[in-house]
This record gives structure tokens, C-alpha cells and sequence, in this order.
């Protein structure tokens, strides 16, 4: 078990009155992390709306604002308690057999037009040995072919942009992993969290983007642009792929500033502090019911 | 209320063994449309699992089947009570008080990229009194700008691609509109139906794809590709955008035939026959739960 | 008649050795653009080759640069008596009749996909009456469709981009007007050239894009971004779409500074200065052969 | 030297009056391709005016025809004596010292957006020794990764797609490669013609596109379909993509059937028949000129 705790501090200047705004920017809830405590502050004092989606669990905040300056300060304690399988026992599950709740992860979404890459995907991993490794090959494969580098990518860049210019940031190396694994038919989403450990050399801290594959029967983590330890992850918003958990978005005439992130780990209630570390098995923190 | 009818005819021929298929040809069980009665064969005999989506109501029929042919044949009959509405008094829901099951119709999917389309949208539709009209100008400007022309498009087209080449089917009107909705923050959604009343010069009977809007508290009818009596449709599978309607998603080396599809309007329990009819007002089959 | 004297200074830092450029900002040669004189300095001083391109008239100058810093400074006065036809005087010509050297900008380009918009520009453009004023109302609906925005969009921008997106610089309005222009078959080219006049609101003086349509026997000058005036404009290099015309290409590691660019209006031979106005005939520097 | 006679016979309704049509489908004459014989046959008989193009000796036919049926038959004996070089003494030319006919072959086209490809051709090609045998493993590697596949690409299909689809036919292979070709500075161009000795199990006898890259100081024939015997294709036209070199451009509401090609060897004058056979060298048609 990991305890971490991170703090997000977002910041806006609002020019009309009565702006909406839809943040994602709380921990998940699930079997296996565990929120020991958060606290939310909003500034000026403003009504919000805090929904947990039944299927995601994502936590969707909602608000709305007057002109002037707005400011959020989120801060969350969890503990991680990764469940962890020898990865040649995790298997596939053939489509008959999936869970109904994952069948909308095998089908193609705005930035993993899985659709497109069937061929492509059939003849560079459609002879591999079913199970973990195949997703793990794919990972690989993306993470060798793509060159991470800032600012090489948009708002609109798409896996199939990643496929073409080998190039891109956290979220488009994982767009191009789900939209492969979908296309070989292995359900996959996209999950947002704060990731312990980034290499500072990369500039300040920000959101992280990983990639989740359904097996067995549960979902494992995997992160292929590979800049992060797993373990270090905590999970914020889960969906389709990066439409479905923007951080912030923002319906009026707003200008923001750069989010200020901040992550460590703590001991735990007995005092003992445990560092995310690199594993050799198969992590996940979600199961079935997700 | 208006009774109708609908069969569906799929027909494959399947080379490898054990191929995993889905279906979404099940009519939707909502408040307004209640299942009379309904029947489904499969032949050959084979063991198949019906789910139904909590989210959209979607039914979705897996089985396994092997190599040779296999024939479904599907029959209901379904009573469409709609729920009609003076357009005028039927208005937008600001972004903060939405149901938040609506909300992941709100952002871009696959087939409908209403990020690139924000600008374009606002300039044409954002100056418009806000409610149900608005969604209606946007069905209209659709339907004229767009060409109905059989095989002008491909399972890849998309929004944009409909919005450049001005020419596609009812799913790339649906396509269309939907991402125009989105674009000015409202909520849409892809459903798919049989349609009483189409037009028989174009051809043998197909599936339609028509749009449905979040006004007020319930799903709104648009159908902007306009060949079709909204009251006449009868309601199988909703999601995002076609990606998540499929009638038939086959995994495996399988032929398949042209699907053979009828529908009729009958009387009701009390012997009396309502013909589907165009009307003024604002056409709903499901309200805001779904 | 006016007379303009532009310079352009460029300024690069050179990681590899023996990297090659290919510039083309030397002013072009016409019928109706003198050059009175000019000059090019090259530090530190290296040869170069410098050709005409016998079709386009577009002047290439290539160079071996070695590691370290390299600069260029370009200097051209140019006499400009722009030919002037009535609008109304100017015909379309059949495509039949039209020069062979004009029949490649009727085909699509790199930027210009004009075969994906023959739909749009028939239903748009294809019922008015042919003509100077055909390519004028062209001109008009990209001006008012289409917003200028600095940094709206990057190399990779097309005309189908710039007609979704409706934002763009000047490159971008000229893409989508030589596009639709094609897919009215009417030849359309890409000019690059220094604007006298440009609204210093705008920022640093910097290269222009613009617009030649071929009417009757002639090129005429259109300004889709409508920032300017056109008789204010000395021409560089002439293509198909902005791939032809890049001001500087490189081949290598290299850094390259913002480049400096000045034009102002002298007094002729004579002593007279004139200064480039708004005039509303349709404007011409180049004739048939070109 | 081989003697090849072709035919190709086109046939056409016509709705409109006075339709335009531009037709590429004369064998080019070029220093290593002689024109024995040809003959051209319009049905009915109609002026035509035939324009060979400077720069690619593209022969460009046009004609206005009216109302009715239109046919084709167009005929022609060449002799084709081919360059051969060792491919080890072919070497890449530094940009600086290309010729600079060439450079236009450079830039990204329609179809084949280099531009884009930078990187990948960068990571795959460029440590290659420069030279004939890196264009050949550029051949190679776009043989090996896109399948041919008759009607599994349209008109608009570009390298981009293909890259993605992995599947096309001649036209798509030979788009691909160019814009690979391009992206790590080798000028290639597209060609089309009529190959003697197609595989009759691919259907009837239909245009074929190939590749020239430009080396040392000629274009070498390159054929990444895989399908043919380079010493048995006929040149006919020669442009940056398939945008400049289609067989026919049809201006106005016209009906097409399908083309009907024939292709046979010949003796030559002295009663001696060479058969077109696959041979290890560098086989070129074109010198630098063109």
C-alpha cells in the first residue's frame, strides 16, 4: 500500500457573468484507493455540484461563476492498494464473454479510431499469444515508436496523428495504445491522475495519462509513454479517451493559468512510509464492476 | 399511440469457428414505447445473451457462433406513445443544472468532432433565442446543406467529411447535426430505429439513424436527413454516435447479406389503426432518466 | 506606376556542418514588375546559386552553410505598373482554351484539396454568372467565412482545415480561395510578396500570401484575408499552394530568428511618389505566358 | 529493347452540351521511349488539340465534345531501350546540386504529404547509406507493409491513408512511397502507364502508377505494387501525384464505362522479339532534362 497525497491549484479570469465550469480534478473512489481525507476550496465561496459517475466513478464537480478571478484548491490523501497478478495468468476475454459495462471500450471514440487501425494492428499483433503480454507488446510498441515531446501535439491530435508524426505527449502516446488494443479487441480506456515520481527535468508537475486494458477480470494499468512508475499513480477521471476527462472545461470567455501541482508520499497510520516503486507483475486498481 | 410492427432479417455466412457476433435490432424498452410483443430465432440453435444497457436502455444480443451459415430473425410489435410538446415552451438547460447522465453528450465522440466545430457553430447558431427552435435551425441547415445520396459515404465518414462534402445517408445527417449540438453545448445523441413511411424509390427498406436533443427534461426527435415521419420511427439503440448503435458488430472471416426489414402500422388492442402522421410539436420518446 | 524598396534580413544558427537552404525571397521578374536594382549579402560570404524557374518566374536561391551563424540580407526596389482591366471585361475562359501552362492549378494541391469541395463551390458558386466578378464573390465569402487569427494554424493547415475551423492567416484564406476557385475550374495560384501598407496593429512586418486567379488572358490578383492593398504588393514566388513558396527551407539542425522585413515607397526616376491605394479595377502583374 | 504496341479504348455518354475533357493517355516520348507508330480515333469526329508539356513531356489532349456518345481509341508502338546502371554507382544527389527542373518534386503534393512524414521516414530511412539501394529499401518496406487490395482505396485516398489503412492498390503504393521518398530529400514523381505482363488473375488490363526517384542524373523506375515487370511498362504521364496525371478529367454530366487496355510485345525491325523480364539493374527511362 502507497499513501500519497496531491493538490491541484487552478486559477481563472472570468469575463462574462455566469460562466459554467465541469472540473475532474477529484481522486476515484475505488476497491482499491481509498480517499483517507480531501478538502476542496473555492474562492470567491461559490454553490458546486459534486456527481459521481455510477459506471466511471469518475467525479464530475460542476459550478458556475460570476465575472472576476476564480481560483480552486483541491487537496486529497489516498491510499493505493494495488492489486497485482503474475502477468501470464491474466488472460483475454473473448467478446462473448466480456462484462456489458466494457463493451463501449472496444468501440472507436473521438481520439482512438480504432476502426482505422484494424489491419495494421492484425498483422503487428494478431499472431501474439493472447493475454497481458499481448497488451504489454503494444505498449511497448507505442512507446518505441512515439518520441515524447512537449508541445508537439494539440487539442485535436488524434491517434492516428500520433501514428503518423511519432511524436507526442502522455495522452497521445495513450490514445495510440487504446485505439490498437481496441482495434485487436481488448477493451482499453483512458485514465487521468497525478503520477508520484515524474522527472522534474520535464518542467512542473502536470497531469498524467495512462491507459487502462480489461483482462481476466479486471483492468491493469499500463503507461505507455513510460515516464512514470505505476505504482505512483493516483486515479482522477476514467472514459473513453480524453473527451470524456478534461480536468477543466470552461463554457465563457475565461483565461487561465498553468495548474500547480503537487504530490508526495506519506507513512501510513502505522507510521510506515512506503515508496511507489517499479513492479514486475501486472497492477490494477479497478475491477470487474468499473 | 401507434402500433407497429417491424421484422428484421440478418443472414451471414461464417468461415472461421466460434466467431463472436453483436446485435443492437432488440426495439428499446422506454416509457413511451412498450413492447407488445416480440420474437427472436436463431438458426441454427445456439445459446445467446440479451443485456440491457441501465444508461440507454440499448438492448445488445452476443452470441458465438461457427462456421456456416446462421440466419436471426427478429419480430416485434411495439406501442409508440409519444410525448408531444409546444416547441415554444420547451427550452436549453444551462451546462451547470444538466442531468449528469446527459453530460457524455456533450463532448466530441468518433463520428462527431465538435471541437473543431465550435467556431463555425457559434457564428451560424449562437446568436439564436435559446430552446428547442435552435435545435430545429441547426436540423434544418443540416438537412439543406446536405445532399441525400445513397453510397456517398463510408462507415469512416465523419462530421467533418459530411460538412466538406455537403452528401451522405441518414447517419451522416445524424453525424452532423449531432456534432453542431454539441458544439453549441447541446446535449445529442445517436439513435437508430425503423422507420414507418419511407419513401420507396429509395430502394429496399434500411435501418435509419435519426438524432435525439436534451431540451428541458427529455430527448427530443430531430431527423434531419427528412425523408422519414418522426412519429413513425420505433426506437432500437442510442449512444454517442454510430460507433455505439451498431445492428451488427461480427468478429471473424463472415459474408453477409443485405438486411431484409419490414414494417407495418397495426390497430391497437381496441381495433383502432393510427397511421403515423407529421407533427407540429416537439416530438420525445424518452425523458430525462436515460 | 509605384515604386517600392523592400529588405528582408534572415538570421540562422547551424548545428550541423554543410547544411543546405533553399530560399526564395528574391523579388520576381515580370511584364509588370521591374527590378531597379537589388542586392544580397551573404555572411559569413558563401556561393550560392540562384534560378529562375522559367515557368512561375519564382527566383530559388540555394546555398551550402556550415556550422555556426548565418545571415542574410536581401534588398529590392522594384517598379510595379499593375495592368487594370474593368471587372466586368474580364471572362472566364473555357477550360478548353485555357493555356497548357495553366492547366495545373486546376488540379488539387497539397493545401488546395479542391476535389473534396466541388460539391460545396457548384452549390455555392456554381449558378453565378462566369466572370472576374465569379472569383471576386469567391474571394468575398472566404474573407467573411473565415476569421484572421494569428497563430490559428500551423504548416500542416489546409483549405479543409481553414473551412471547418473558419480562423487562419493569410496563407490559410488564400488556400481555401484557390481551392474553391478549382472546384469551379477556374486556375488559381499562390503568390508570396511583401505588403506595403499592413497595419502595424498587427505586429512586426511579415511576408504576405495572396491570391492570382487566371481570367481571359491574364492573372488577376485577389487578398481573400483583405488585410491589404493590392497594389501595394511585390511579388516573390509564385506556386501552386504554399508548398512551392516557402520564403526559406532548410535541411539540417538549425535555429532560425523571427525574420526583419521592411518596404516603404520611394519616389520614381522622375521624382513623383506614389503611394499603392485601394482601386477598383481588377488588378493584373502577370499576362498569359507566366 | 523492347517493342511494345498498346491500345486503350474509352467510351463515354455525354448528358450536357459542350463538355470539356482533358485526356493523358498518349505513350510519352521521351530519350529512352520511342514512338514508333500511334494512332487516335474520336468518335465521333471532333477537333482536339494535343499539348506536350515541357517540363514532363506529359502529352495533354483536350476537346469540347456535345450531347451524345463519345469514344476513344487511341494506339500506339513504342520502343523502349532502358538505361541500366549498377545500382551501387547510383548515387543520392545533395540539394544544393539537384537540378532545378527536379526540385518541385521535392515539396509534399495533394496525395503525398511529406511534410508529415518527416520523422517516420527519418527513424526508418535515414541511416541508410544514401544512394539507389535506400529508394530501394523505401520500395521495399512500403511492398511489405500495404497489401494490394482492388477497390479498398478512392480518389482521395493519400499516403496518409494508406500508411494507416496498410492496403490500397498501385496508385496508393506508389503515393506512399513518394511521399516516404520526399521526406528524406530524394525528388520522386509519379508515373503512369500500361504494363505488359500484369497477372490476368488481378482482373482486366487497367492503368498502372509507378514511382521515378531521382539519382545521380536520371529518374529510376521504381514499381512498390510489386505487381509488374518494370522493363515492360510504357510511360504515359509524368506529375508531383496522381492530381497531374489522370487518364481523364471529365468537365460536365457524363457516363463512363470502363477503359479497355491491350498490350502486346512486338518484334522490332529486325524480326526480333524481346520479351520485358525482371532484371537485377538500376532501369531508368528518363535523364535529367525531364
Amino acid at each position: 500500500m502507497v499513501r500519497l497525497e496531491y493538490s491541484i491549484e487552478l486559477a481563472y479570469q472570468i469575463a462574462d457573468s455566469r460562466c459554467d465550469f465541469i472540473f475532474m480534478i477529484h481522486a476515484a473512489q475505488t476497491a482499491q484507493q481509498r480517499i483517507v481525507s480531501e478538502s476542496l476550496e473555492i474562492l470567491p465561496a461559490l454553490e458546486s455540484d459534486l456527481h459521481t459517475d455510477p459506471a466511471s466513478r469518475s467525479r464530475i464537480l460542476r459550478l458556475t461563476a460570476n465575472a472576476g478571478p476564480l481560483t480552486l484548491r483541491y487537496r486529497a490523501t489516498v491510499d493505493v492498494q494495488h492489486h497485482v497478478d503474475p502477468p501470464e495468468q491474466v488472460p483475454e476475454i473473448a467478446v462473448r464473454a466480456l462484462p456489458a459495462a466494457v463493451l463501449p471500450f472496444l468501440v472507436p471514440s473521438r481520439y482512438c479510431q480504432s476502426d482505422r487501425l484494424q489491419r495494421l494492428a492484425l498483422k503487428e499483433f494478431g499472431a501474439l499469444r493472447q493475454g497481458y503480454g499481448r497488451a504489454q507488446t503494444i505498449c511497448e510498441w507505442v512507446n518505441q515508436r512515439v518520441t515524447f515531446q512537449s508541445n508537439s501535439s494539440t487539442a485535436e491530435t488524434s491517434a492516428l496523428d500520433t501514428l503518423i508524426d511519432e511524436a507526442g505527449v502522455c495522452r497521445d502516446f495513450a490514445h495510440l495504445m487504446i485505439a490498437l488494443c481496441r482495434a485487436v479487441n481488448l477493451p482499453a480506456r483512458f485514465v487521468t491522475g497525478i503520477d508520484y515520481g515524474a522527472d522534474p527535468a520535464l518542467g512542473p508537475l502536470d497531469f498524467h495519462a495512462y491507459v487502462e486494458v480489461f483482462l481476466g477480470r479486471r483492468w491493469y494499468l499500463f503507461d505507455p509513454s513510460g515516464n512514470a512508475i505505476p505504482m505512483g499513480f493516483v486515479r482522477m477521471a476514467t472514459g473513453r479517451d480524453a473527451a470524456d476527462c478534461a480536468f477543466a472545461t470552461m463554457f465563457g470567455s475565461i483565461d487561465s493559468w498553468q495548474p500547480v501541482i503537487h504530490i508526495e508520499a506519506l507513512p501510513d497510520d502505522s507510521g510506515r512510509l512506503t515508496l511507489p516503486s517499479h513492479v514486475a507483475g501486472a497492477l490494477s486498481t479497478d475491477a470487474e464492476a468499473g
